[in-house]
């Protein structure tokens, strides 16, 4: 015979197995078991606390919680599809163990706010561990920085070759794109930081409970200002899935960059074989697949942001069943986030510029244009003008299929009149960098700057 | 010491664990199993006819093949993730098997052609059954529509009563959204009837190969046209979790009235007990869960849509590993819909509509004002002016607290002489339902009408 | 004939008409020409305190560009699509007006640098705007809270009722869901508050300059790092969206409560009629339009939201022309936003919660089941035994048609011997409201806290 | 003193201004106009047929309504915010014009399928345009294709080069992509050529109309089977976006992939200036800037395919006034949509395939392994083997930095003895495309079948 749900006593009949397939959560939820049994165990202490049960009862249950958080810990308790979530199944498993005293343990609580403490004290801890990846992820970016600080690659806009930079300030570009994220995560982590458990089914319980005595207890800082709010808002959800959709969408660009800079046609870089793989059919073929697939998990991640907010658009007020989806959406985008920076970390650790093909590629790009420009300019021809004169050099050099580096002083001088000698200067990369004094520019001194203050960012708390 | 790659040819180091947790496919893509021995039985069956291999070495590779196919139907077969993906875990054991014969297999196929022709053959599968678990919903509505024929509701737009109308006009219009959906995965099904599989790496290959007799032995109809298009398109993924977002569309709407139904202020229908369940803390609750979680799944679902067009988006030409992540949305989207539909079903077989006090309700409503006013307009009043009439009407009775029903002859008077004693008939749900007679209109003719037109659509292939 | 492009030196043939139109952006981004101006004018301050050039030619640069910014905010300034953007109309008027002169405006400076910094400026007084509506809704909150701390309604989970609270506290949720949007709006103001200009296309400039000069003169407190990330980034257009998202998302659950409120069954709220619309139809129709347009708009935010984060997934490095679309989803997404607080706050000022009414409905709902557990567990009957007799004495309340109230001592007795005379205090919503004495629950106490709290908040800058 | 609006009997006060702003949608359903005159006239044919309204009224208000046409076509109609919608404009123009007979326009029907009515009308004429558009382009494809058939490419996976094929064979790869986008238009036709008019505000109309007479009328083929699901659905604009989203994916691809072959590193491709852009500050560029607006502008069409299911998504039954953000939707996406087509067909008329360049990348490529493995397997060597033979070769080749084609016999022969003298062809771009036999392959003849067939497709109506 089927057993009696813990909430059965104003039904006539059980719910359908069918149903129970359909509304089951703990296959999922029960990652977080560990959080909900050491919120019961705060619940306890401070429901004696407070004289709300007694100092006997509340140790039989601590005892009887204690032994199925060890259960768990060695992953020897079973879940049970028909207690539908995790709350049931430890509160059942429990009342099991302990006997009757057990029911004592729901007083002034419901499932509504405890998912909530649960996912926050599940949360924190994700959330720390991906700002330690991120920065594991940016200590490398400044170690790349710092190593190949004299490699020179053109810079892109349209992905036409712009102007000269060093790799270094390339790769720093991301170290602030990746700090940004950091603080998304950061502002996360002070929104699971409010104690949600307390207010029972979303309007408070009928008992003097001492709800910052449980924030203490767990490690929260604050205690939520209102219970209905508690129960029906799932802010921090969505902020954590937006953090991740932002620092994924940073990866795609970098994966991206580093998948043309892959090709056979480009050769800007050799990826260590150990982070390729090959084709069942090509023997020639060794591809950048990581690099595709954090560009492609990106796709998923978005997917999952803009489930929870269709999810939430136009949900009545406070609890529905609608925000059980919240879990899966969250769960997989920390098991797809992780990964995704670990291996990137390996990966850009495992990577070579091939130096001398860049050099080589740089050659035909017409990359010093805007430094001939300046250097008219600073002949006292106004910008506008200076920047028609050296189109017409580039359109001239693709004409006659030369490179700047072709063409002599008296063929140059029939374009400006003004241009002398000291255009030979300008010829050449390394002086195209170390013009750039301007602040946050490419020069070797700015790019150290960078490179000392991203460090003094990266030991911040 | 750790096994060499199938296509480590080229390779001095092997992937490292990393990489293989991160690229592996088999945990998913293991679903697929039966079909890609399927296909690659048809695939040695065509290199024998073609003579590509010989009548020997065919046979013990089908056989291996045989061997594994039973393996797999019975669950024994072990999937190891270090063989990446479903296609390779076959090979190999292949090859364990019937030894360096089973090395042939591959020949004038890739990976690339291979899954496409996989995911076809198990999307035909799925299509057909979610075909029928539409159907099954449909003539459920189609039994309640008849049985419920004479139950009036209120009609509403804006969420406020509109007009009377029969339940059965209201579930009908269910039944025409659904076969909408129908017609989409019908289309889908088309687009998954054209093999992939022949076309190699993405150019063909240098065989003499029959993709017609695949094509033949494995039920498609059509043969792909170009070999790069062939590996690189997945619109007939996309166009399957859009097929799923609109009917889950469809039934999200059908949720929300069915909970707004369900309410203590509403009370239109009641759910049987084992579709509904209680509340942890509150013992008074009964609440429609399922309603709610077929609402939110469509979050999901969106959120999967979203996810494969964002990876499309701007992805370079032929095959990507970022494709690899269209087999997890599919899946997912797979296994939310077709429960969706099944429980719906279920669920709908065990509501009762409450229509006594649908009755109720309806009389605060002054649901037959458009009925006034178009008996105005056969008093040859314009529209426009009988609308404005009745409007009159309606704001007295509510700065009056009236219904229609308690106005005399002689106040309704008072607002055009026109109005006669014949405005009795008027004030009756079924005599409003029964004007409708414009096609389409909710008349029990009419609905009826669209009852007979359903069953005829139902029937078809 | 037609005009030579600013850009033009190096090519042959000028665009085509088709390419202009396809290309220009002048039609939307010539909201921010006051601001483009206005930066200019920094930059020619910088430019001249620097010697970059001479004071004369910056003085008429600066006429030039005060006359032009005289037109722009009189409505006068003719923008051409010819001349592409805000930029080049601009910077093509002045040199006609100043002559040659005003050909040096662009020393130092490119495009992607100047579209940054514009929108920036654009967004700090934008962003402050709707930080403020914020504010003036969440007054309006408190006011209503404060105006109708007495009235009692059910509130709701699965949109089932579930207990008694105060409408106000109902009404401070959303003024806690509010205030973690104006964090997010004021966290985003933070994020442009760095200035981007100086930067050049993104490699930095061949000048001296000093980008700190020009923050100072433009009021940022920071300047970018790192010039690549700098006109490559978008973070601070999506973070809006997203922003504004959360935002639109609770007016939707709002709305989508009001809504619910509104119709004919639940009837707890009266909207004034200015804030109403009427049917072509239907004379008998008042809908809440309003509510149901914020609800719907929000889609089209979210649509926002995604389309930018998919702009920019998998983009290579740097500036892409992609990027101008983020302009369209800004815009729109301001345009739509700042008219949805507006209108929701007046929509608050005009609604009348109908309390008669709300009491009648609440009647049925069994809402003090909690209640009863509760003083059975002070009986010291376990909570979950608790649970269960209350269940009982729903089921049977349901199938006898009865509520609570109609049921006498001797009969409650069947359910448990322990239940006594002090029961029927229970009985009254407003001792369950006051038994919610939990920090955050609905007791008046509690509330008139929540209320003092928010008043403190909302005085912070 | 305030116009009163149509719908304005029951209403004390009228709407507020800032209601009227934020609720009309004249500013851009205007666009209608045209289709909703149409549609009004077809509907008085209807009513004086049915003999509803006299010959005489039907007259004077077709008189009417022709003039307001008249007045549309030439700009000259002024559009009134105070009238809220394209409909009610037109009415009260009428009304102004004809008298109160023009009061009768509005008999047996309502906004709510007039608005659909004219929807499809307008999406009939839109869609139609826009498959003429995407076989317009593919008309381009297939005449580049037959241009260029001796030209050869690298075909990709990856982004790394695979195996040689024909240019062509790659173009018409997106041939049969657009085709079964132009199918989705087509299967979208259908969806709009059923008449919605005629089911008033969502229940039927009072009076005996003709609803397949004003289908015959306005050339529609069928009529709707139920008012409910009429009124309540916009399943066919969804549908729409969602053809636009697949098509404008596709666009983006082939942009990305011309970006890439535009690289001053692949050089594969020239684009003529005339679709080309220059930049600000550097007088080198010529950028792509049209193929990278293409791809950014995907991102806001899938924006709209988000926001349209989203708005649906748990929307109660029958009209809800959300359903007014589908045209802004929809209007933007025909908007977006168009011109790309238009503007992808100019550009790739207007490059040039650089093939003597083309010919150098694929030097380095190992693009003929495949070609080589499948050598071995003819000599009986099972294809796994033969592939791990040539990994080998090329693992060597990397090493020594070295192309197939500087290895003389003797060093190959070191890899397997079975490789002779005949390996020489092998090493000929063109043997292996010429060997590419299957069906959709790249071989020559296979391409040629392909063109043939695209051409009987296209000439398909």
């Amino acid at each position: 015979m089927k057993k009696k749900k813990l909430w059965g006593g104003r039904f006539k009949s059980n719910t359908s197995d069918l149903l129970d397939d359909f509304t089951e959560s703990i296959s999922f939820d029960k990652r977080l078991a560990i959080y909900d049994i050491k919120a019961s165990i705060a619940h306890i202490l401070m429901l004696k606390k407070q004289k709300i049960i007694n100092e006997l009862d509340s140790e039989k249950i601590i005892k009887g919680l204690s032994k199925i958080l060890n259960l768990v810990q060695k992953n020897k308790f079973h879940f049970d599809k028909f207690y539908e979530d995790v709350h049931l199944n430890i509160e059942n498993y429990l009342i099991h163990t302990v006997g009757n005293i057990g029911k004592k343990l729901h007083t002034a609580r419901s499932r509504n706010d405890q998912i909530a403490v649960d996912m926050m004290l599940y949360m924190k801890d994700e959330i720390n561990d991906i700002i330690k990846l991120i920065k594991n992820l940016q200590k490398t970016i400044i170690q790349l920085a710092e190593k190949n600080i004299k490699i020179i690659i053109p810079s892109y806009t349209h992905l036409k070759q712009a102007q000269p930079i060093l790799i270094s300030h390339y790769l720093m570009a991301y170290f602030f794109k990746l700090q940004r994220d950091v603080e998304k995560f950061k502002s996360n982590l002070n929104s699971v930081d409010i104690l949600p458990l307390g207010v029972g089914a979303g309007v408070g319980v009928n008992y003097p409970t001492d709800r910052k005595y449980i924030a203490k207890l767990l490690g929260f800082s604050k205690v939520s200002e209102n219970s209905i709010d508690t129960v029906s808002q799932r802010d921090y959800i969505i902020e954590f899935i937006f953090a991740a959709s932002m620092v994924s969408m940073h990866l795609s660009r970098l994966s991206e960059d580093l998948i043309i800079w892959n090709t056979d046609e480009f050769k800007f870089i050799e990826i260590d074989d150990a982070f390729t793989t090959g084709s069942s059919i090509m023997p020639n073929k060794k591809n950048p697949d990581i690099l595709e697939l954090i560009r492609g998990r990106t796709a998923k991640i978005y997917g999952n942001l803009m489930g929870m907010l269709t999810l939430l658009k136009g949900l009545p007020s406070s609890y529905n069943r609608d925000l059980q989806e919240d879990k899966k959406m969250l769960f997989e985008t920390i098991d797809y986030i992780k990964p995704m920076l670990i291996i990137m970390n390996e990966l850009l650790q495992n990577i070579t510029f091939l130096e001398q093909n860049i050099m080589e590629k740089m050659k035909t790009g017409f990359i010093m244009a805007v430094d001939i420009a300046d250097y008219l300019v600073k002949k006292n021809i106004p910008f506008r003008e200076a920047h028609n004169i050296v189109g017409k050099i580039v359109k001239f050099c693709t004409e006659k299929n030369k490179t700047f580096f072709e063409l002599g002083l008296k063929q140059l001088k029939k374009f400006s009149k003004k241009i002398d000698n000291e255009i030979v200067k300008i010829f050449d990369y390394r002086y195209s960098i170390e013009s750039k004094v301007s602040e946050g520019g490419t020069s070797t001194a700015n790019v150290k700057k960078e490179i000392a203050y991203a460090k003094k960012i990266i030991e911040r708390v």
